[in-house]
C-alpha cells in the first residue's frame, strides 16, 4: 500500500451492493503491516457453489494447494485470505498454516474443512503463524456483513496503490443477478491460468461444473492477457462463488454449461474479469501509462498472444513508453524476438492511429510530432499487423518507470 | 557512450597486440554521434577466412542479411562496421544502403564485394544513408594500421560506458598464434545464436568450415548465456576472421574441425568469447553489480540454462539484487514461472555461500545479516539446485537499476 495513488486509477469507484447470500468482515492482525486491515474473511451461505483457477507456476504456495484439494469439493462457506504473507516456499510449516487456519474458519462456520477457500499474498519464504490471526476467525465470521465489499478490497492490498472493486446486475432468466468482484495486483504479474488474487461472487443459482467452465473459458482474454513484468506469482488465485440466492426471487437453476439463458451472464462476467485484470495492470509497481497491444495478421490467435506478450514484456518497448519515446524500432525487434512466423518486410505497426512502419519499412507519411503528442497520453495502444494470417489478439500491460525499480529494490525491507 | 563509466568496468585494459594480416582504421563520419568515431574498416589480407553467427530474429537488420548472403564464401578482406544507426527495418533502402557500401568497400580493397562484412548498430527504423561514410573507405583502407584494436571497439560502441577488448596467445601446432577480439552492448541484449556486435581475428590458419564449427560450438556457454534485458536484438553478428599469417611462423594449417592440435586454441577462444559476454554484461545498460546464475539438479542441460534465464530475466530478482536485498523469494518464483520440470520440495538456493533454501523452505541456517553483507557485492552468484537431475548450466546477467529506465526512456533523443 503506497501513500501515492496511481495517477491510472479509477476517477471513481462503484458502489458496491451486498450479493445475497455473501458477508464480508475484516481486520488488522498485524501479520506485517501496522494500521491498517490485513485480514479478509468472506462467509458464504450453505450451497453456495465454487470454481477456481490457480498460477501454473512449479512452486505453488500452500494455500493454492489447500485451495485445489478442496475444489472437487465445489462447496465453499467460507474464504480467508492475508495480506503481508504469502505462505508461499514454507514448507511443512506453510501446510500446517492452512490446515489449522482451514479448522479455525470451519469450526468458526459450522462447516467442514473441505468448504474452506484460503489465499495468503505478500513475501515468499517467510514462515506465516497461523496463530497470530486463526483466533479472530470466530469473531469475524459472527460479524460479517454484506456490504463491505470495497473493505474487502482493500485488506488484500500489498503494493497496491488502490482497492480494485467491480460489479454488474445481469437477467438469469426473468430475475436479476448480481455479480460483484474484487482483485489485487500490483508486482509479479504475469498470469499463467489465473492470477495475482481476485475473488468474485454472485447470487445466481450456477451449479459449480457450471461455474469452472465460465471462469476457465474467462480468464484467456482477460486476467491471463494482462502482464506488469512477466514474473509469474506463486499464489494467483481466482475463486468465483455462486450462492444461488437468487433463486429465491425467480432465477432459474443452471446446470447445464450450454444453457442458452447463460449468455447475459457469461458476458458480464467476461466484462467483469476484464475490469479487474486491467484496474490490476493500471496499478502495476511504478506505472504512469496503460500500454494495449493488438497483434492482427498473425499465424493464429496463439501465436499473435505469443507475439503481444513478447511487446508488452520487452523492458524496453516499456521503457519507451514511461519516456513518451514513439520508439517503435523497439516494436520491430519484439516482434523478430518472440520466436513465432513474421515475415519483417510484411509488418506493419501503429501507435494509436499514427502508422509508423508499413510493408518493412517507416512509414513515408510518418510524423514524429504527431506520435510524440500521442505518447503522451495516459493510455497508449500499439497495435502490429504481421501480415501473414488471420491470427489476433490483445493483451494490456503498464510502463516500465523508475518507481518499479525502486519499489522492488526495497520490497522486503 | 555515456559520461558515467560503469562501476564494473575493468581496471585495467590488456595491451592489443596487432594481429598478422589484419589493419584497423577508424573515422568520425558523423552518422548520428558528433565528436567521437562511428566508423570502422577492419582490412584483412588476401586468404583470410572467415566464419560468423547471427541473430535469429524474425526482423534481422540489411547488414545481418548482406554478411548471411556473403558467409558460404568463406573469404573476408574488410569489416565496415557504423554506430549510431542499425539499418534494421529500413526495407529497400536499407538493402540498397548494404550494396553501396559494398560496393565501396570492394573497390577501395580491390576485392569483390562477396569479400565485405558489414555491421551496423544504433537505432532501429532510421533509413542509414551510405553518402554519409562510403566515401571515407578508400582513404580508410589506405591508412590503417595492425594495433588499432582498442580505438576499433570504441568506434563501435553506443550506450556502452567502455571499450570491450580481450586478446590471447596460444600454440598452434608449435608456433605462437594470437587471437584478439572486440564487442558492443549494453542493452537489447538476450541473444539468440550470437549477439550484439563482436569481431575477433586471429593469424591461425584455419579454414573457413572449420572456423565455423570452433565459432557455432563456441556460443552456447558464452555470448549465449548473458542477458541485459531479456530483448534480443535485430543485428546480433558476431565474425571469427583468420588470416592465416602464421603459417610462415610454422603454424599448421588447419582443415579438420577434429584435428587434436585445435585443442588451445579451441579453449583459448571459448575463453575470450566468455570474456566479451561477461564485460557486455558487466556494462548492460545501467548495471552496478554482474549476476552470475547457475542452475544444477535440472533435468536436462537444456532445461537448466531455460531455468537459469528466468532467474536472470526476472525483473524482480534484478531489482531486488540493484536494491542489495537477498530476495531469494523471488529465484523461487523464476524457478516456478520457468515451465521447466521443477519440485518445490527439492529445491535450494543459494546467493554465495549461504544457503538460503533447502528442500522447499527457508534454511534452519538461514542468517540475514551475513547475506545482507554478501548482497553488497560487485558481483553476485546465485545458485538453485532442483533436485531432480544432472542437467547444469550457468549464464551472466546485470542488476536492474533506475539508471537502466533512465537510459531507455529517453535512448533516441
Amino acid at each position: 500500500m503506497s501513500a501515492t495513488v496511481s495517477p491510472l486509477a479509477p476517477k471513481k469507484y462503484p458502489k458496491m451492493p451486498g450479493i445475497e447470500g455473501v458477508r464480508i468482515a475484516t481486520a488488522e492482525a498485524g501479520i506485517k503491516y501496522k494500521g491498517r486491515t490485513d485480514l479478509l474473511a468472506m462467509v458464504f451461505d450453505a450451497g453456495t457453489t465454487v470454481a477456481g483457477v490457480f498460477t501454473r507456476s512449479k512452486c505453488p504456495s500452500a494455500p493454492v494447494d489447500f485451495c485445489r484439494q478442496n475444489l472437487p469439493g465445489g462447496k465453499a462457506r467460507v474464504l480467508v485470505v492475508n495480506s503481508g504473507n504469502a505462505n508461499a516456499f514454507t514448507g511443512k510449516k506453510g501446510r500446517e498454516t492452512t490446515a489449522m487456519t482451514g479448522d479455525a474458519a470451519a469450526k468458526a462456520a459450522g462447516c467442514s474443512a473441505g468448504e474452506i477457500f484460503l489465499a495468503s499474498t505478500g513475501v515468499i519464504g517467510e514462515p506465516l503463524d497461523a496463530k497470530k490471526f486463526s483466533h479472530l476467525l470466530g469473531d469475524l465470521v459472527k460479524a460479517a456483513k454484506p456490504e463491505l465489499w470495497t473493505e474487502a478490497a482493500r485488506a488484500i492490498m500489498t503494493t497496491d496503490t488502490y482497492p480494485k472493486v467491480a460489479t454488474a446486475t445481469v437477467k438469469l432468466g426473468d430475475a436479476d443477478v448480481t455479480l460483484n468482484g474484487i482483485a489485487k495486483g500490483a508486482g509479479m504479474i504475469a498470469p499463467d491460468m489465473a492470477t495475482m488474487l481476485s475473488f468474485v461472487a454472485t447470487d445466481a443459482p450456477i451449479a459449480a461444473p457450471v461455474l469452472q467452465d465460465l471462469l476457465s473459458r474467462g480468464v484467456g482474454k482477460t486476467f491471463n492477457a494482462v502482464t506488469v513484468d512477466s514474473d509469474t506469482s506463486t499464489s494467483d488465485t481466482l475463486l468465483l462463488f455462486a450462492t444461488g440466492a437468487a433463486a429465491k426471487r425467480g432465477a432459474p437453476a443452471i446446470t447445464d454449461a450450454k444453457d442458452a439463458r447463460l449468455g447475459p451472464f457469461r458476458r458480464a462476467l467476461g466484462k467483469m474479469l476484464k475490469q479487474l485484470a486491467r484496474q490490476v495492470v493500471r496499478d502495476g509497481e511504478g506505472a504512469r501509462k496503460e500500454i494495449e497491444v493488438t497483434v492482427t495478421g498473425a499465424k493464429s490467435a496463439r501465436s499473435a498472444k505469443k507475439v503481444a506478450l513478447a511487446i508488452a514484456n520487452s523492458p524496453l518497448v516499456k521503457t519507451a513508453v514511461a519516456g513518451e519515446d514513439a520508439n517503435w524500432g523497439r516494436v520491430v525487434m519484439a516482434v523478430g524476438k518472440a520466436g513465432e512466423p513474421a515475415d519483417r518486410d510484411r509488418l506493419s505497426i501503429w501507435f494509436g492511429d499514427n502508422r509508423l512502419a508499413f510493408e518493412g519499412e517507416r512509414d513515408p507519411a510518418y510524423s514524429e510530432e504527431k506520435t510524440s503528442a500521442y505518447m503522451k497520453r495516459d493510455s497508449v495502444v500499439i497495435r502490429a499487423d504481421l501480415g501473414i494470417g488471420r491470427g489476433k489478439a490483445t493483451v494490456w500491460t503498464c510502463d516500465l518507470t523508475k518507481e518499479y525499480v525502486a519499489i522492488n529494490g526495497d520490497y522486503r525491507s
